[in-house]
């Protein structure tokens, strides 16, 4: 079974250590826009894609032998003290000095995967870095409507307006071909969890990614995330964030998604959500995903078990209905 | 055959190039003051050995084949730019990292061996970070005898005095325990080329280690520079540089050194020298040692060849005499 999962972050984190429990056969697709925190300082400096994100994914997929689990250890370990080198990851500062002596971004993961071992592969949306420009409105009391350009990952992210909308610059970056050809060959290709606006829309407005996402025969599965971003999302319900990827898919005719995952306790009204699955033809599949330990955590178990079931078609689970089938 | 050579920087590299055509039975003891570059630039950061020298040595000694050859290139690659990353070494960095997670620095080292593929295993003089102190004269033209202390290893490696002595801090510093316990057993011990005071010197100066270097039953060689240290050691002809190993080596009674390895081009007048290396019991081999593009490099396959006919005994080359025999 051929997976595909595309976000950046800790929600990649999640939807990668639940696909990895189903298929060695796994392609994590990562933003390369992140502007902030080791990632940005490197950016700064070198025109290099930015590697936090790349690297976390590396790690999610790293393998279970000690060798590899001590790379893995090492790469996420940030440098201590009080300097300029206090916080950066190991592994950004590998996958920089890789990426500066290997012009392919695909190559230089191959390198840096099998050092950990990796199930699968990970591969960058693009092979350039990118900048993300949200549209933001609400910043106004006299006048929420009136809408302000807001350039970064970090900025978007943190805004107290609420973004609307977003693009990528340089306008016309080219998607990872190797990117675009797993999402082509995919069985089942997960969007989210994952901050919505900075990590789950962006590879839709790359061409050739989001066409192919837009056509896609895989089951095409959205998780939603636990808890709402602060800033970023927290104006959103469900149903909104899912018309916001619809919206950012409209140029290629929206996308084709086959199921819906919610957890359980992290959707307050059932109501708006399962209708509005309904009328863009999906199924809502409502489960408990939130680890135990943690209500902001997917627990890889239960999100992989879901995740199975999608793809057993499970009958059961749908909304309104059996929701508690799948505690 | 068991073989170790001590040093540290470029110096250190040559020894290990000749040694690895020879032996894979090898061992690096490196010597871990430097303050410069990068490495200095790290230890103000962070309190680890500096990590230059190391990645140095596991260079010289990586393996052959393209996957580690790949990554002994990528930790010897220099990060670009003009940030406050640039210049440093990968290799420096992610050493730096496994020598956080990692209290013993035997075992950080041992996993980046492996990395590379290592011929031989790379250990540090002590397993805790030092500073070098020099005493230097001829500051003052009126009063040339006239000494000041130098602190660092760049500061006497650049002092425009003449140093006269080297000692360590902190005081009674531990050497490394593997490092002592290689010198015992080896059969070939290299002292130098290299750094005379910042880098061949040190090594005599840890109890533990200069005891065992001046009790040692293995062939000690001393490899002289082909040209001086500017600075460090312009002020000393070749048999003075001789004389201040044994200087530094008189708490433990002297060095007991087998043969003196002198390239043929850099030794102006042979009658000091040969006569200086007679006293001391040792025999004096003169040879070309230079390689044929750089007169500052040795030639590994040469000192290779100079060290085989050392281990074998050959009674020929002897200082004055059949100088031509070695070419």
């Amino acid at each position: 079974m051929k997976a595909v999962a595309l976000g950046g972050g800790h929600g990649l984190h999640a939807s990668l250590s639940a696909l990895r429990l189903l298929t060695d056969d796994l392609t994590a697709i990562v933003t390369v826009a992140d502007d902030g925190g080791s990632s940005g300082r490197i950016r700064r400096e070198l025109k290099v894609l930015p590697p936090g994100d790349l690297r976390m994914a590396l790690a999610a997929l790293a393998g279970a032998d000690p060798e590899a689990t001590a790379w893995a250890e090492l790469l996420q370990h940030r440098l201590g003290g009080h300097g300029v080198l206090a916080g950066h990851p190991v592994g950004n500062l590998v996958l920089t000095g890789l990426l500066e002596r290997e012009p392919d971004p695909v190559a230089a993961l191959a390198r840096l995967g099998a050092l950990v071992g990796a199930v699968g592969r990970v591969l960058p949306m693009s092979p350039v870095p990118l900048d993300l420009v949200g549209e933001a409105d609400h910043f106004d009391p006299d006048d929420p409507s009136r809408t302000r350009k807001i350039r970064g990952q970090v900025s978007i992210a943190t805004t107290p307006g609420r973004v609307r909308s977003i693009s990528l610059l340089p306008p016309g970056a080219p998607a990872c071909a190797d990117a675009v050809d797993a999402v082509r060959e995919a069985d089942l290709v997960l969007l989210g969890p994952g901050s919505w606006f900075t990590s789950v829309i962006p590879h839709l407005l790359l061409r050739e990614l989001g066409k192919t996402l837009a056509n896609t025969t895989a089951r095409l599965v959205v998780v939603l995330n636990l808890v709402p971003q602060l800033g970023e999302t927290d104006a959103y319900e469900p149903h909104e964030l899912l018309a916001l990827l619809q919206t950012h898919a409209e140029p290629f005719g929206g996308l084709p998604i086959d199921t819906v995952l919610a957890d359980e306790d992290s959707v307050l009204d059932l109501t708006d959500l399962a209708g509005y699955v309904s009328r863009i033809g999906a199924q809502l599949r409502v489960s408990r995903l939130a680890a135990d330990d943690s209500a902001e955590r997917h627990d890889p178990l239960r999100l992989s078990r879901a995740l199975q079931d999608v793809l057993d078609g499970a009958a059961h689970g749908l909304a309104g209905g059996g929701a508690s089938a799948w505690q």
